[in-house]
């Protein structure tokens, strides 16, 4: 099955212009699931990952399907405030302001390998701040994965010193 | 093993007075991950379940957990503004203000039989909020499950006349 057949389309949201990729649908049906795992897993080999991490919110339930399929562990990247103990935090720039995400200190031995998962890659500031981020609390950064890309928007640019996967471009 | 002993401790988190239980452990460790998913198996029967409604954000790593174990799907419990399309809304009281949470209209078949996902119950607002909003769209509630629940208070009566299962108890 063509998971791009499951993702849909809703023109003007969240704002004019905007064409939003819902994988609502995806998420609804227990063989997409399945199958977004065994795409991940024929790209990431499981001897190299030890972790994998999720972006918050939609980029937890990517982290958890990839966790559990490959038998591993979860951390959370969050936005900034939500986690408790000492946290590393990183801020980037967003298209009207700054935003930033946190992840706690001693969550990583130091040279775990990690997948930093998210939904959807758009123009990467997420990601690449969460790639930094992992870093700098002792991560090594094994690769991106992705469940839908926007290629127009190029988000892979900044991470093109990384392995990064997607399962459904446009 | 004992889950308990897995849940951090952290006093005066998100603010003093609070005691901020976190499972970021528990979440690092795969065998946490398959036991959680052990627990609920014993509760909740596979054939009284289609679908696990997870909250945002962190209810969206225990509905994967259990989605993928019962082989079903998974629906999303958003902060509101977040979701395309039609949806329904639901606002209820928090501390300080209120809060709305909602779903897509059409996600659910009419009838389909729901367990509502999330990290921990506290006062339950929320957890009662998701229930009737998914009540609302069309929904049937198997029941709610919890890793964590702070029984002082008291949010599982809100919840009474459901199923409700918690795997760690404070």
């Amino acid at each position: 099955m063509n998971l791009k057949d499951k993702i849909a389309e809703y023109p003007n949201f969240p704002k004019k212009g905007i064409l939003f990729r819902d994988f609502s649908p995806v998420l609804k049906d227990p063989s997409s699931l399945s199958q977004i795992a065994d795409e991940f897993v024929k790209h990431f080999h499981p001897k190299n990952v030890d972790v994998f991490a999720g972006i918050e919110s939609r980029g937890f339930l990517l982290a958890t399907i990839l966790a559990l399929r490959y038998n591993k562990g979860i951390v959370m990247v969050r936005k900034a405030g939500k986690l408790p103990g000492k946290t590393a935090k990183l801020s980037y720039t967003i298209e009207y302001g700054k935003d930033t995400i946190e992840i706690q200190k001693d969550i990583l031995e130091k040279g775990q390998r990690v997948i930093i998962c998210d939904d959807l890659l758009a123009t990467g500031g997420t990601a690449k701040a969460a790639g930094k981020l992992i870093e700098k609390v002792g991560g090594e950064i094994t690769g991106f994965a992705f469940i839908i890309e926007l290629t127009e928007l190029n988000g892979i640019k900044g991470l093109s010193k990384y392995n990064c996967k997607s399962l459904v471009k446009y």
